[in-house]
């Protein structure tokens, strides 16, 4: 029932609704640093949900039977599972630290899955105006431009990006320190730029060679960019080196040339 | 025989300079994923030269009298002293490794020293259009606009960023990585961006609340964002407390109202 004509009316309505959104957040963007803390912290939320609303209205009146997970009522109501029915995955602002502070890596995010499987992935980073889309089977697009990943094939030569997380415990922060450690020897360089949909797009471009991380917020933060990579010529995969789960806060993503010594550096690490 | 008003053409004359560079820079980035790894190599080492010898081609015969430490042209002829006469000290390329994988943070950076002090600075990254100015007691600007550091008061809050170097010997390693795993328990979260030009303009408009960085190239890279952190009200001092010394290839900058705790957590992972 769902062919490629739908495939890519669903691209235009998440573009249009990113668009949307992304207008909400850069005005935001700009009062950040003229609010109070608390005003601060209040401005994210807000954003936050008016753009998740915003998103989410604009796509459930063009397709009623559609169902919907989104970071921001998934927080107020509880995980939503997902089933093989055409299921919008919405992280409605991506890289809340970096907004709150003004470092202009933010993104809305918006993936379509159909039968578990990302079909349709829009990021847009309506800072830099950076929009990343793409359609299962149909290829990857920065601004309307085809991209591709990397054709690096040495580890030594690669740029890896992964993030510092949220965790603060012990064991949590060691493991990813140390994990920095072993992977710093085999690598040419490390970015930590604090949004995960940005970095998955990142790879796809091939700005970035290599990139993982675990422990993130949750579907909405790969569902757009997986489908991205993958029609970017990427592969996106467990960190261990097994099949992605879009549900399992576990992602990594490289060129398909580096999967295998990337796979075998972050064992090492464990 | 150095007043304000040349100093504002002194400004003026490095922003032209910067233009030109950037242009340079602007049409090799979008071209370094199009040639072999070799030709990416070369076309860097080009375009640093091309884009030093125009900066100092142009300064040159407006200020004849006038002394140059380049990167470039340090890196060929051995160090070159830094005296009290009118200095000019530029990177023409800052973010090499982002230049390679085109990564949008590279700069143009170019500083005037005028008794061995900071007194005009400019870092223009020309692939997301910022330019950062500032002339000594005359305010910082991004872009024309004047900029502020971030009223942050608790590391806790704070946005730090710190670049992972380029030695990969196990003693330099460990102990950045073991600074990382220390002071990731007292910030908000870290930022590795890949340029030390663009993370003191960062501290200087508020994006990140913390930086500092050992090791790095050379006076090249602090020479143009000391003076726009400053003008921006900023302090940049040497990561163990000290006074900041341009040539130590040290450097740490935050608000005033971050120093002495952000000193404090450095000093514990040494």
């Amino acid at each position: 029932m769902v062919d490629n004509d739908s495939h890519s009316e669903f691209l235009a309505s998440a573009v249009e609704a990113a668009h949307k959104a992304g207008d909400v957040i850069r005005k935001a963007f700009y009062q950040t640093k003229h609010v109070q803390h608390k005003g601060t912290v209040d401005l994210v939320t807000e954003t936050d949900k008016a753009c998740e609303e915003l998103i989410f209205n604009h796509l459930k009146e063009l397709y009623p039977t559609h169902k919907f997970i989104g970071e921001e009522t998934t927080a107020a109501f509880g995980t939503t599972e997902l089933t093989d029915d055409p299921t919008w995955i919405v992280d409605p602002l991506d890289g809340t630290t970096n907004f709150v502070h003004g470092f202009p890596f933010v993104c809305v995010s918006i993936g379509l899955t159909i039968g578990k499987v990302p079909t349709v992935g829009v990021v847009y980073n309506p800072i830099i105006n950076e929009l990343f889309t793409a359609i299962r089977g149909q290829g990857a697009f920065l601004n309307g431009n085809p991209i591709k990943v990397s054709s690096q094939t040495e580890l030594v030569s690669s740029l890896l990006a992964t993030e510092a997380g949220t965790k603060r415990d012990k064991a949590t922060l060691d493991a990813s320190t140390d994990r920095i450690n072993s992977l710093l020897y085999k690598v040419r360089s490390l970015r930590m730029s604090g949004s995960c949909a940005l970095n998955l797009c990142g790879v796809a471009c091939g700005r970035l060679d290599l990139f993982f991380e675990t422990g993130f917020g949750g579907p909405w933060d790969v569902a757009g960019g997986a489908v991205i990579v993958r029609e970017a010529g990427g592969v996106v995969f467990d960190p261990s080196g097994a099949d992605f789960d879009i549900t399992a806060q576990r992602v990594a993503a490289s060129n398909p040339l580096l999967k295998d010594a990337f796979v075998d550096a972050l064992r090492q690490t464990e």
